[in-house]
């Protein structure tokens, strides 16, 4: 989790130039963000998703700021590439599809969905050639109004009701994972990971079954006959369960040797 | 999203209390965490996604630790109720189900699924009465092998291959998240039907573990010291991957005396 090497298969390639990325990825529209530091956070967090559209409506410390910099942990070409504006209607002016992430219900009439299904429709729009966007408020008091009634649509983290404050890099983390889960081919189990062997053949785990149960009735453990059947399936199963490799075969019949040949020492 | 109110509808009731939370939600474990802000962070993202049960490995920074609470933006009752260990071993003796968290490819042969299959067969394993567990290295350089040995399965987080690096608390937020979302859908089924017994705990198999291994080594199986540590934990590996019941426990535990008493015949 703390390095960078994955394994992960991608349904598109991987793109990791911020030029092909901003053309086909949501714009994060930061209004009037306090600190530089959280500014970093958010374009590491958006890095780590592949977003790179990054867009700073007033921020309150001077641009560009090395304290963003040093949080941003080498998200640089995010923060290089930051806009700024001085009105969020300029910030979403070339967008079409634009969401307000809010945790209050407000009173206005819009729709309201988690990241999940808001990532879902942005590839949806994205993929027809309509840009997105989405707005993250300040970070004590969130967005104003008259900012939400710009957006089309708001976006409301499901999370525990009785403590659900976010910090504003987790915020966007939280979208921009949705968003690039929703690029992943996800299978939903596994891919293994097996480097220089393949799993066992049934015919190899049979020598094994044999082998295993052969000293088994050697030593007397399987000695009583009516229950022998059974303990023999029982011994199977679990073995069948371990998914063994060749090599782990051939250890493990290593082992059954080696705790056998002990005899004669 | 910066404040407390949402109109999310839940398929279960929310659960705030923290003794409700702990009895039926994953424990986060935290090997060696090297800073008190950190687990602060920590505290509040597990607190967002309703996870309460915290479990330090050797924490570097004394504990408890007044930086904690200050990052941990009132989710204190997490800190309060966080409980310190010795070992990895040991927190999670209790456990039987364990995740290690992890973007390194490991060599090793284990299953590897994302935040969201691993939330959904928790889930499934919670419901049946398996206790559950996510491992998280530290701060810079992850969790040692030794540590990624004692798990069932890998969570790997589908991230940008370019920038993957989360900070500790991203990471428990990406899978406290997946945990919470998971409320509606989950696949029926996880595992194999076990009657009249239950999956052996860590404790029971660091028992099978230490019994096999001192048998090895008394044979001579593990005599070469330099190879020694690798070939504990893929043998460790192997006997996780079967994921035994209590009695297959006893059983392969019976077969080791079983091998080794047939020395005296």
């Amino acid at each position: 989790m703390s390095d960078n090497n994955t394994s992960t298969k991608f349904r598109r390639p991987p793109k990791t130039q911020a030029a092909d990325i901003v053309q086909d990825s949501p714009a994060i529209i930061l209004v009037e963000p306090q600190m530089a530091e959280n500014i970093g956070m958010v374009a590491r967090a958006m890095l780590n998703c592949a977003l790179t559209d990054l867009r700073l409506v007033s921020p309150r410390d001077k641009w560009p700021n090395p304290r963003a910099y040093k949080t941003a942990s080498g998200a640089d070409v995010v923060i290089e590439n930051a806009k700024i504006f001085e009105t969020t209607a300029d910030a979403i002016a070339d967008l079409t599809q634009v969401y307000a992430t809010t945790a209050r219900a407000r009173d206005m009439t819009k729709d309201v969905v988690t990241p999940r299904a808001a990532a879902a429709e942005m590839h949806t729009f994205i993929d027809q050639g309509t840009q997105c966007g989405v707005l993250f408020g300040r970070e004590a008091v969130g967005l104003h109004n008259d900012d939400v009634a710009l957006a089309d649509s708001l976006i409301n983290v499901p999370l525990n009701p009785a403590f659900s404050s976010l910090n504003l890099a987790q915020a966007v983390l939280l979208l921009g994972y949705e968003w690039f889960q929703d690029t992943v081919e996800r299978p939903d189990t596994v891919d293994e990971v097996r480097l220089d062997t393949r799993r066992a053949n049934k015919q190899e785990l049979q020598n094994l079954f044999e082998h295993f149960e052969h000293e088994l009735d050697n030593c007397g453990f399987l000695g009583y006959a009516d229950k022998r059947p059974k303990m023999v399936r029982n011994l199977r199963n679990m073995l069948n369960r371990a998914r063994m490799t060749e090599q782990e075969v051939r250890t493990f019949r290593g082992i059954i040797s080696g705790l056998v040949n002990g005899r004669r020492v």
